[in-house]
């Protein structure tokens, strides 16, 4: 059976000493965050999700949830008792909003328990995840009576919450949308349509569902211009805040999947369900955009999470495992063989996997503090910073580490030899599960897209520019430093990559949209390689200050920099060279020759 | 619901325009193989495979293999009728020995067979491509009596055959085997022991089995050197070959697997059963080799087989999903939204998968050739060359297809979006059943570690040398037409990559082994990208010599090639620089430190 332990000590490594999370005690939020406080959250988030959430993974997996003859759904065995325990230990409201029952700590901190509940149960922890997205969708675009009607219950997960924007004729193409709202005399809207793969949209984990529903309203323009947000509660909400009609809606069946069985993803059936209109008519997408781009964020996440449980389940059989002698002589000559993590192949890919979590780690967080500082910092030129870096790096996080991700919870497997393979060892579900973090929230090629087509020539370019100075100022500011060399030598190299790839995409993406669209996927793998080697360079940097020490953690945090400069960012002149041949060997073929 | 058409257009323009096969019409096998019978025979294996076994798979995936209570294993709905129409129809006989009842024509041929029978049904395909293996390794070692005992039997089908290796403490490491063979007076042995992972060990398909199985003589040395091979038929053969008594040995348990459910694999114990030693004791690693090179090329096949059934499938929904308009403009006004193919993104990942499968066939067909030409050339330098290129290329076909072939089904099933995820789209079967290839017949990393630590330095390197001959021979025979300049440049690129990885190798491996081992894996890789060159820049010389008969296949399959070389083929740059760090970055950690 796979294990799972909180990474603690590189979280906190990042917060401490890489990020300095001390260091905004100023800000709101921050300041009720000293690092003791941090401290006791991880602890016990860290006891949470290994003793609560690990144990229920595989049983998730086996059982799957089941739609009942009453079109009720079940969850697996267990998770509603765990999500009872998430919602009273107050776990769903670390970074809510104190206005409605939130514990208003920084996202960073909630970040850092969310990637702890999805490397332990990754299914599980989509629950609250989506929860958290309808909250923010409200809390975003909400009127005031709405925020007071839903926000306090979403906040702390007494309610839990879900986004309906698939139907089976339009997936990333939301323009397509045919579920409609018909406007009612009492300022209601009666929903009516067919929705699919619905997470959450039916459960018994909590005794109200808040959806929140994209549908058209009659008459409305074709498109996404045409599309609105409605609330459409599973349990209509009386004014005194009780339970009252169960609104026309059902989950018409479950789909079955490669992975994440414990997650119920739903056929929902409107059935001229109440609605009501969140914002105003037409202006569905703007909300639901700030919901995704929380959602990719956390996406992102999910890539990294299971890369971390895969990884420590290889870590482990690696050293257990005795087959076979090192090429270079026994290492254990007492031992009918050697443990395999001798092997030079096995270190490589455990090495691959080890320096992808640590900087994907990094990334995330540090996008995540961009996230509170955007919100919070009292320093204008700071919060549009922090607003450029987090629009256009989001669907680098969620493309890059989705993918990488996936391909680590695979070398994680691969590494058990046949027993990866087998149902019992259980490192096949990572697969399986990481699988889907690559499509949901928008594919990864649309990240792509987003990356090229949108974030990149937004406002002339600026954010791209300001990633180019970060880089650059790093560099200048550590060159002198002679135990930085190799490192600032590297992301001297990377940022090069970058701009040349960044300049190619301006000069010929626009004159061919087509060139943008065929470079995309690799200028994003591109890009997540250069914001690793920042990151990188970044954690050289703290351990050498903390090398002095003489805790091995900080020798160990170099050694596994030099790997990624020295065997992961020569993955980037690969990429740079396919962005630079752009349209013409991508789109020669006709269509019928395929 | 999946489909599958065997590209048999492909397969034909390999076997007439590429590899010539008529040009070796005067040699045993080859003359009962005349263009009209190939034809005839790939037609009606298409047939086969598509309207026989295709239907089958999703089948196989969701019912499983079933071990009932007196330890027989029943096969999924249908296996046994389609196993039956496969050995009445002389499939299985195809390229077996015509003295035991086989039909003696090339093995390039039955290739072809079975690259469409492992397109269709994976698990299904399993079944008679161990019975092919097992009939190989009596017939390179049995006795006279032993062949005429088995082989008629296994070359039709008739009775089934496996290879039983693995044991609880050793896969990889067979030196660590435990079986134990007991001799007896009569001059058989008594086996006992459990293995596991035995893919077919027990099945409803066959009225007899017969296992190959890894035994320790009592007295043997330790390791490889003290492992013999024995013959352990279920049933015993009688002197007239009736079936005689059941044998002391039966299938302890099945083993849940992430794919391949279709097929069984067991946990077989042996408890006294009887075995006939094959060959000389001590010496049964040497024929499990020559079983063992012959599965690892089909299992290459197996991941380019994956690669194509997944790519048929992406085709098809790219061009008859409607999602999105194309980034240069509509390009089907009339419908609600463009189908996604005009998508540069969705562009690439066909192409890539294109491009593999095309090259991976080539590559897999032309080794197959140079095993026909190894036994069957009258010259003896043709016989020598093709023996070295296929023990070099073995592990390269292995391991290059089969990571690049889950690669090409994890992009088919992203392509798919989030219809990709689920099971009744059934793409993400082919995910799941690819996955497997990575790792049986000897992980991806014992491949490179035999190509580098073995097949490299074997003969002083000969086969490596002769290999960069072809590839130079290719180039000057080319060099001076314009219209193979792109081509010629590419495999000259590849070729002085994989050269000066190769001298880097010689250099470094060899006085610190762990430089090899840190190398393998991309050097691994390199290679497999180097040869797709030289079969792209092959296909393409004859795709041009035809370019004038109007058909729009050459010219597609010239962009095709262009793709390759602009695309595909930058990646060795990354790989080389890989393998030239060597050992130091990745064996710096501690084990602990994990």
């Amino acid at each position: 059976m796979p294990r799972y332990q909180a990474p603690l000590r590189d979280m906190r490594f990042l917060l401490n000493d890489v990020l300095k999370v001390d260091t905004y005690s100023n800000l709101p939020g921050f300041s009720d965050a000293p690092p003791d406080v941090v401290d006791a959250i991880l602890d016990s988030g860290a006891k949470f999700a290994s003793e609560v959430l690990q144990p229920l993974n595989a049983v998730g997996d086996r059982q799957g949830c089941t739609r009942n003859p009453d079109a009720s759904v079940k969850t697996p065995d267990g998770f509603p008792d765990a999500y009872r325990q998430m919602v009273e230990g107050g776990w769903i409201a670390i970074s809510g909003d104190p206005e409605y029952g939130g514990q208003g700590l920084p996202r960073i901190i909630s970040m850092a328990f969310n990637e702890m509940c999805s490397s332990a149960n990754m299914a599980f922890a989509m629950y609250p995840g989506l929860t958290h997205g309808a909250y923010s969708a409200i809390h975003v675009g909400g009127s005031d009576e709405q925020k007071r009607t839903y926000l306090p219950k979403l906040c702390t997960g007494e309610w839990s919450g879900t986004m309906n924007l698939t139907e089976p004729q339009c997936g990333t193409d939301l323009g397509l949308i045919k579920t409609k709202a018909v406007p009612q005399a009492d300022g209601t809207y009666k929903i009516t349509g067919q929705k699919i793969w619905i997470s959450g949209g039916e459960q018994d984990l909590a005794p109200n569902i808040i959806q929140l529903v994209l549908a058209r309203i009659e008459g409305a323009p074709e498109g996404v211009k045409g599309i609105s947000l409605f609330i459409v509660p599973k349990y209509l909400v009386n004014a005194d805040g009780s339970l009252g009609a169960r609104n026309a809606f059902e989950c018409g069946g479950l789909e079955e999947k490669m992975g994440i069985h414990g997650n119920a993803t739903c056929v929902m059936n409107y059935d001229g369900a109440t609605g009501y209109l969140v914002g105003e008519p037409h202006k569905g997408m703007r909300t639901m955009f700030v919901m995704m781009n929380e959602a990719r964020l956390g996406v992102g996440m999910q890539g990294l999470a299971q890369a971390e449980v895969s990884y420590q389940n290889a870590a482990d059989f690696a050293r257990e495992r005795v087959q076979g002698r090192s090429i270079t002589g026994a290492k254990a000559p007492d031992k009918p063989a050697d443990p395999i993590i001798v092997h030079p192949d096995v270190r490589r890919m455990l090495m691959d996997m080890k320096s992808f979590t640590e900087g994907a780690r990094a990334f995330t967080y540090w996008l995540a503090l961009q996230g509170d500082l955007m919100h919070v910092s009292p320093d204008e030129i700071t919060r549009t910073r922090a607003d450029d870096r987090m629009a256009l790096l989001t669907p680098v996080v969620k493309g890059y580490l989705t993918d990488k991700g996936f391909r680590s919870a695979s070398d994680a497997l691969q590494l058990h030899g046949g027993a990866g393979y087998t149902r019992e060892q259980g490192v096949e579900q990572f697969v399986r599960d990481a699988r889907i973090a690559m499509i949901y929230e928008g594919t990864n090629g649309i990240q792509a897209l987003d990356l090229v087509g949108r974030k990149l020539a937004s406002n002339g370019g600026r954010a791209v520019f300001q990633v180019f100075t970060d880089m650059e100022e790093f560099c200048s500011a550590h060159e002198a430093s002679e135990d930085m060399k190799p490192f600032v030598a590297g992301l001297q190299t990377a940022e090069a990559q970058l701009k040349e790839a960044t300049m190619w995409l301006m000069q010929n993406g626009m004159s061919n949209f087509d060139n943008a669209g065929a470079s995309s996927h690799d200028y994003l793998h591109l890009f997540g390689l250069a914001m690793l080697a920042l990151m990188w360079a970044r954690m050289a940097d703290a351990a050498l200050q903390k090398r002095a020490t003489g805790d091995s953690f900080y020798e160990d945090k170099l050694l596994t920099a030099r790997y990624f400069f020295d065997r992961v960012l020569p993955d980037a002149a690969s990429h740079l060279a396919k962005v630079k041949t752009g349209a013409a060997p991508v789109m020669a073929l006709k269509a019928d020759a395929f």
